[in-house]
């Protein structure tokens, strides 16, 4: 492992790792790995040379070895490290899948820190976090901690293409590919295995949900031995590869006349190219599969259903263990605007409901947050707990496609939180999401919780700095759904930026408001869409009102909103649990940030605030505009604090971020005022 | 010159030109072309295989001589031809320049047809009308035909890029370039100067005004022998070549430093490098320029300004003979909308008025119809007229870019016809548009009339077959201002379709129909812009609402319009001469049709057809879609009755043009319904 071409790419390149040596204090004592030999297998190796490599950044290459603490690193199954040490019988207990103890043994000159994982990978989770407790400063004075995984699966899916581009990518090109093949360095990969390894992600589907052309020889010959090189990587930092594919695959690259998934020839073509692929990766995850969706090839060509589909392609993974990740983001994309009875974001759940128990034990259903598709608001899908005997897992999208693009700030730990604790009722009281995706309410076999990556090739790989803790709050938030916004923005902070605690409060501060400023400046009460098409970036009210897409706002001269109820509306609000239904259903109850996608109202309609919808709408978006100027205005006081690269780049999207904003809130207030006709009550200037 | 491809390729290529024999007996009588020999230019070679070759094909290769009509085909300064045959004073005084003669002479066998021209190419004129003449069915009995075109510059623009596309093509690629080269096969282009000579064209520019990097180097040693090839085919049709030019190639290709062209090494290179280009194409035409115009470089990069910038061009131009045609399209493309002082229309009139008398006698301002962007109805420019000591043509699209772009049927002869026929007042009553571009008004040294060419390499040329008029139609149109609409759709029609009636009156009807047609279901009262952003198809009412292009409605909840007025709005009104000003500064006065490019007024206004503006956009647009119904059922009773890949080709494209409509029909009937909430008085479904 070398760190040059880290250090030569400074800071940004190392987000939150370590980077260099901390001259602050913080640290007060040296630490050294006692047990450095013996460690055979490819993960506990990687453990050690974090260990190593991150205490000598961080602490200087020449430690007095004379007060260093020893650490004893390794796993429950290697007995005698823990001998006389550690209750062997209390860890088997404590730990589970995957999980960890970092523990102080003695006192004094005496004192030794064990790092045991109950698996190798759990010793790389360890290591990283005792390398965090150095940076965040921690007292280490009778440490003990027990660290589980509330999730199984902690994925990533990269929307990479081969051409090089990133679907809705936002920070460079891939670092996965460039012309149609794998890049040649991929040591930017392993960079990037560490940073996700770092926080404990565990899993990663390496192309696009998107599969064209090339992209569907993955499963190839052709291409077959890249993947295996890229997955060896993930595999030193402990995360299995899975490859995205298109479910014309039999004919695309099978010479089949058909891809029918109860045709035989399929089936046993589907057979032998899994077997094909685990010969060049025999821990290979299995498949992300968008199929049946946004004009992609899926078993609705041939007359068949998901379960079909899904369960053909677990068949034949299921020998080697192998897992088909189907999404549900199903729905009519050639919708006619002037068809009201159709409603996009019915789709999801009624396409599934039917097919609970139907699938495969290793056919796992991957679910948006959100009924229609990463909007700055929207409610939480109906599906999550409504598939009692089906397993799940909930996507969500760490590129800010729809908010804001990288160039904005919009920190999305908060919505994942809410997403997260929601109460579903699916059994009653305490049915949050939460429980469900990890498995625990229905006992699943498989849950867990999936990313769309935010990176690319970037030297600070997330396009604005800042949108590195959106990456590390997700991986954080996953391990431990229980941990705050503010725990997991605080940690970021200070290992970005160090201890300074005006810089940890502005930033933190920064972090936390700027969703809601986002939404501020975006569309108003729930409603979405008010976006540029194709690209997602910038105000455009009609922009999606006379479109294919299921996407409607219904503005007239007296109101707005999309009547989602049972009683008049497209009846959305049914698929709820009770008293979920019962909430979006009453206008009453139903909460002001989503009123519009489940009610038309006018716009004099008042809100639980007080304030009527139209006055809403404006005070927003003369608030979140002025929020986003406050955001720059904060961020200005670091200036000397931060890292000069850093400053400079958030400086700079900051000034875009105004510029959108303005945009924004102007677009908006004119739309409204222009067809409503009524004043700003506070008189400010309207076009 | 062989027939071959266009044989294989089909009635759909060969356009209006003679195609195969005429057996409907249209045609009574042989011909016989008496003097072959001797005819050492060029354009008279050309002219004597396209007779040959056109009698051959109309009447069949074996013709029976005892019977057939010797034609003299030459020119007038033959003298030997026409000795004591034809009054050589009286043609002296009667043809100008380009002009020819057709006149018979003697009875029974005695008789020969004249086809003399002034110069080659007025020979060649005459050759291709003569044809026309034979097609058509004209008697030829003691004719005597004498043409002059009124217009000095007939010419066409490709918007063609080196790497094949075409800015704004909507009938395949192009037939000059591909892949950042010239077409190795030149044939097309042989063909396409065939087309355009036999409506009298005699002039071309081959790249798109929108000069890119590789085409910048077209007036290099790189690319000027493939010019030259070119220029070589079209000279021998009488067409003369041109090239759109970078205004930054000095310093581009130049190595200079600057494109200033106040400094003397600029000047120095241009001075050169017009030298070396003659050197390749000794009649080369001469620059089209686009400079300061959607961020193309010019002059006021250095603080000059038009006259600077065209007359160094025509300082390096003059010695040879060439022009500068210096495009008057400028105007601020980063306009904010919510600025209401800045109106794009003032644009060209305000940059270029108080230039008049300062441009070199061999520049030539190149004018577009109107002072937006080739919308499907706006008003003149104001610009025709006001500028007296200037050389001036007007600029008109056959691409249909804003009208449909080939897939709906859209005529533009009547438009064209209406620009021309407009009075500016410029000198008092009768001071029409087409007396200032033939430059009869103000005895311009230069004029005519130059527009957008809408060929590409589709088998048909244009796409939709019967876009194939507006080529057809712009050529006649330009030579005679004065033919009726009507004159010229006949003639294409019959050249096209040949003589049943049933035809000929169906096709005319849908052509001089489909104009109002689709300003019936597009934008409307002269409003325009409401289309989609980019492309440039299908509706998107506020799509240009918030943009930085200049381009509103200002629709809101009571009305529509742009005040353009002098007493309250931006004053463009004030740029016409009066009356026009008047007329259109008056809600009173101010034509229907252009209502809301003037004014901004109250849905409920009365127009003078006695519709409401709203009761009128609801009754245009379910008429628009109705007649775009019906053109389909026109079209269709003429199957079998016009070559079946004609009928399909038509058809299809009619089938999508009715789709369009629909989207318009509703997107513009809801868009306004919502805004206004005034119902439809005739109950019409509005979504």
């Amino acid at each position: 492992m070398t760190f040059t071409q880290d250090f030569v790419k400074g800071k940004s390149y190392h987000a939150w790792l370590p980077y260099k040596k901390m001259t602050d204090g913080t640290i007060s004592q040296a630490f050294h790995l006692e047990n450095s030999q013996g460690m055979e297998s490819l993960i506990l190796q990687t453990a050690r040379q974090e260990l190593t490599q991150g205490i000598q950044t961080l602490l200087g290459k020449v430690q007095d070895t004379t007060i260093s603490i020893p650490l004893i690193l390794g796993t429950i199954s290697d007995a005698k490290l823990i001998k006389g040490q550690l209750d062997e019988g209390e860890l088997l207990q404590a730990l589970q899948k995957d999980g960890y103890l970092i523990q102080s043994v003695g006192n004094g000159e005496e004192k030794k820190i064990y790092l045991i994982g109950n698996s190798e990978k759990g010793t790389l989770y360890a290591t990283f976090h005792f390398l965090r407790l150095l940076q965040t400063g921690e007292n280490l004075e009778n440490i003990k901690i027990v660290e589980n995984p509330r999730n199984e699966i902690r994925m990533i899916n990269q929307w990479d293409n081969m051409d090089g581009s990133i679907e809705r990518g936002y920070s460079g090109d891939s670092i996965f590919y460039e012309n149609n093949k794998f890049t040649k360095n991929l040591d930017r990969v392993r960079d990037y295995a560490r940073l996700l390894a770092s926080v404990g992600i565990n899993s990663i589907s390496i192309n696009n949900v998107n599969v064209f052309e090339v992209e569907t020889k993955l499963i190839t010959s052709e291409f077959l031995p890249g993947v295996a090189k890229v997955a060896d990587i993930f595999r030193l930092y402990g995360i299995t590869t899975f490859l995205s594919i298109n479910y014309a695959s039999p004919i695309e690259i099978g010479g089949l006349e058909t891809a029918d998934p109860l045709d035989e020839e399929v089936k046993h073509w589907w057979n032998e190219k899994v077997e094909e692929i685990y010969q060049y990766i025999p821990d290979f995850g299995g498949f992300v599969v968008k199929a049946d969706s946004e004009h992609r090839p899926g078993p609705f060509t041939y007359g068949r259903n998901h379960v079909d589909g899904a369960n053909v392609l677990a068949e034949a993974l299921q020998p080697y263990g192998g897992l088909v990740m189907w999404r549900c983001f199903v729905y009519n994309c050639l919708q006619d605007w002037r068809d009201r009875s159709t409603d996009r974001a019915r789709a999801a759940y009624d396409h599934f409901i039917e097919h609970d128990g139907k699938f495969l034990p290793n056919v796992i259903l991957q679910v948006k947050n959100g009924p229609m598709d990463f909007q700055v608001r929207e409610p939480i899908s109906p599906l999550f707990g409504a598939m009692e005997q089906t397993n799940q897992v909930l996507e969500v999208q760490i590129a800010q496609e729809y908010t804001g693009q990288q160039i904005d700030l919009c920190y999305l730990i908060p919505q994942w939180k809410e997403v997260l604790d929601f109460d579903t009722y699916a059994k009653g009281k305490g049915s949050e999401v939460k429980k469900i995706v990890d498995g625990s309410l229905f006992q699943n076999k498989h849950s867990g919780i999936v990313a769309v990556s935010n990176i690319g090739n970037d030297n600070n790989w997330t396009g604005h700095n800042l949108a590195q803790a959106n990456l590390y709050g997700f991986g954080r938030l996953i391990w431990n759904p229980e941990l705050s916004s503010e725990e997991i923005t605080k940690e970021w902070v200070q290992l970005t930026f160090g201890h300074d605690s005006q810089v940890v409060d502005t930033v933190m501060e920064m972090l936390l408001s700027s969703w809601r400023i986002y939404e501020n400046y975006t569309s108003p009460l729930g409603i979405g869409w008010m976006i540029n098409p194709n690209h997602h970036y910038g105000p455009n009210v009609d922009g999606y009102e006379y479109s294919v897409w299921g996407t409607y706002h219904f503005a007239d001269r007296d109101g707005i909103g999309v009547d989602r109820t049972v009683k008049s509306g497209t009846g959305y609000a049914g698929q709820y649990f009770s008293p979920n239904s019962d909430m979006y259903e009453s206008l009453e109850t139903c909460p002001d940030e989503l009123l519009l996608f489940f009610h038309h109202v006018p716009y004099t309609h008042k809100l639980k605030s007080g304030e009527t919808v139209i006055q809403h709408i404006y005070n927003t978006h003369f608030e979140g505009y002025d929020q986003a100027v406050g955001l720059k205005e904060k961020w200005s006081t670091l200036k000397g604090k931060v890292d000069s690269e850093v400053f400079n780049n958030v400086q700079l999207r900051l000034d875009r971020q105004i510029a959108n904003a303005r945009e924004w809130k102007d677009q908006v207030n004119t739309y409204f005022f222009r067809k409503s006709g009524i004043p700003d009550e506070l008189g400010r200037k309207i076009y």
